[in-house]
């Protein structure tokens, strides 16, 4: 056991995620490799303290690492890029620049959303793009936890060839860089793949035993398609192929029926709601309140910074609440403590990662984000729950840690040089945008 | 001349707010005194680079100082107390501590509020609360603008005392401190004074020449309330009054009638949007889109931080875009442009004070925002006027200036000690919360 490296965070507040009232004061967490050991009150034992790191998490709060369940993380590079056009014009202006990206592009592109979400104290995302290879390899190095995946869309090739490549991308990449890189399949959304191309996509899924991430029920606009082409809803559509016969991650769930719902319920899907995405682009408001009422499974993402415009998971969660409140004219129609569970534990249970992370607990993988709270929004301290949902900010993350590794310290990144990247990303401006 | 301090702002990017398309990179502002001097583009004359203080705006974006149009600072020691529960329980136990508020302590919440403010950028506040005459004198030594009112409530004395308290607040500070602090006469609703009050706060403000303040067709329960006694809608009431007859910055202004909005736009009314407090007290969603369609001036506010949770206008600003896109389904339902002219120009409109502040131009008072535009999250800048309201963080500004005096050099405030406000705030906690 000697050669584990050690790291101890004392003194610090602690909010497991573990159930609304579990959190406490003045405790201290203790990892050993890639995992947390112990998770305790008041002082650790005499032993602990010899640990390789020792952090002082006085005036902080720890936090499960924040979960940001769907996103495009090459589109950063486009952020601002169209804003505030219908969403037609801006999607061709989108895809004419898209268009144009080679593999290295959206590397450095997918470099610049890591920072980013580092810096915001999120310690896994679920990606969904090209060029997955080459992110992989940068998600290697950086040290996140991340689910990959190409977007399959059908085209004129009728999508084999894109599926086949994203065969041996689950091939080479799933369970890569001590498990914390999960490859996964992805039909695009139900109006740019056929059922066909879906059902050959599940059955590759079953064959890989992997999981499946897609769009759907996002727009009106495609909740109609699907019924002039189906005669029934995306969620529906999605139950008669059979898509979820896999553990699924389906970004959005905006417009849903009952029946939808029951079934995302009985299904186990993940839906990540994306309220952010959702209200720039105006696609409507989805019935979160109602879904986690039914039992569903809710966690919550950034989408791409081409619509948001940032990656940033305390915005997301602060819009996720305010948004059910305002629209259901209901201030108890979802807590701060359910909020935070979406961006954390729940976020965990929708990316079928709940045996590594969402909480802080002995066994699970050392994802922890720590949040300062000494600087005057949040003060006084007269809610830890509540001020981590409605005051609490991305600059206020401290230390980012993936299995029990530090990638920011006291907001200083330790696996990415930003200048390289933000030097690349220039260059990449001056060629494309 | 040889006596007035001088500022060069060099090599910044200039958001003046004088039109959507009159903003420039690699621009100087040149300051004499608490007045823009003059605002240019490339390098300035060889005479500004004696300015007693120089800034290399290199990285930077120089907007207009924020402007809060509607808040109650004292309040931030109610920072997420009591939350997540219905209106009226809420009301009731911030009711039961804002009772036992020594004017102490209201001041040094108010600093607290300040620190806040300065460090999200923010240059002018619109304060209603009580204990104001300590309060001014706080804004007095910290170096904000501010329109500062005690709101009166009708209670049982008829609200005569209340009234004589705030002529007299209004005798004693309107005009002080170089002309940074407004002080105004405040009607706290339509359903915590009479008409007959409202009338008589009119004659006095008429007396005085100041500006009035007042909460008006905020929630359904008040328009209910005033329909049942008096047959109108709240601001209909008020154009029976006469209260328009005076300047009335407005705050909420959700529940409008096209008879309402007509009255509001004729009327030159300030309407105050406080998007994120009309979210989590869940009132409503205001119809800005609408009234900046009218011709209403409009600007933002925070409300207090027991309903916000926070005094971050580029929050502020975030909110109120996305809401009206959301609710409106329409994804060019409010540009970025005309939501900054809300926390800027709009905003200095809506107050009264667009003779001093709103803008970037020569004439103005020197009230200037410098946001650091080099971090991750903003780049790459595909759009200035887009980051700002998508993309920016209060934690982004760099400068917070007003009178052309640095109130927050380099994030290191200047005119406050905070670690005696957070002492003072402890206490404070301690004794009450
Ligand atoms: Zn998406
Ligand atoms: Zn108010």
């Amino acid at each position: 056991m000697g050669n584990m490296e050690t790291l101890l965070i004392k003194n610090v507040t602690i909010v497991p995620m573990t159930g609304v009232e579990t959190w406490f004061t003045n405790g201290y967490i203790y990892v050993e490799s890639d995992r947390i050991k112990d998770v305790g009150r008041g002082s650790p034992p005499d032993s602990r303290y010899s640990a390789d790191t020792v952090i002082d998490g006085d005036g902080m709060v720890a936090i499960p690492g924040l979960i940001n369940g769907h996103t495009h993380t090459p589109m950063s590079l486009l952020r601002g890029y169209a804003d505030d056009l219908p969403l037609m014009e801006w999607l061709e202006q989108m895809w004419a620049v898209e268009g144009q990206l080679s593999e290295e592009d959206m590397y450095w592109a997918s470099m610049l959303s890591m920072i980013e979400m580092i810096k915001s104290g999120t310690t896994t995302f679920s990606d969904m793009y090209y060029g997955m290879n080459r992110i992989a390899a940068g998600v290697e190095q950086v040290g996140l936890r991340a689910l990959l995946t190409q977007g399959i869309i059908e085209g004129n090739d009728g999508g084999d060839e894109q599926l086949d490549a994203s065969v041996s991308f689950v091939k080479n990449w799933d369970q890569a860089a001590n498990r914390r890189i999960h490859a996964l399949l992805s039909p695009h959304a139900p109006y740019t793949c056929s059922p066909a191309l879906i059902e050959k996509i599940v059955d590759r899924a079953h064959e890989l035993d992997c999981s499946i991430h897609t769009h759907l029920a996002e727009t009106r606009d495609e909740i109609r398609m699907v019924r002039d082409s189906h005669g029934t809803t995306p969620i529906a559509l999605m139950e008669n192929i059979g898509l979820f016969t896999r553990h699924v991650i389906a970004a959005h769930g905006v417009y849903l029926t009952d029946e939808d719902r029951h079934i995302l319920s009985s299904r186990n899907v993940g839906v990540i709601h994306n309220p952010k995405s959702n209200m720039k682009l105006a696609s409507g408001i989805a019935p979160v309140a109602t879904m986690l009422n039914d039992g569903i499974t809710v966690g919550l993402g950034t989408d791409g910074a081409a619509s948001n415009n940032s990656l940033d998971m305390f915005e997301e969660m602060r819009f996720a609440n305010l948004l059910q409140k305002g629209n259901l004219e209901n201030p108890t129609a979802l807590s701060a403590y359910d909020t935070l569970a979406m961006g954390t534990a729940g976020g965990a249970r929708a990316l079928g990662i709940d045996d590594q992370a969402g909480t802080i607990e002995p066994g699970k993988k050392a994802d922890i984000t720590l949040v300062d709270f000494t600087q005057a929004h949040v003060l006084p301290v007269n809610d830890v729950i509540s001020h981590l949902i409605y005051s609490a900010k991305a600059e206020d993350v401290a230390y980012t840690i993936v299995d029990g590794r530090l990638l920011m310290a006291n907001r200083e990144l330790t696996t990415i040089d930003e200048d390289e990247v933000f030097w690349h990303i220039a260059a990449i401006k001056d060629k494309l945008l």
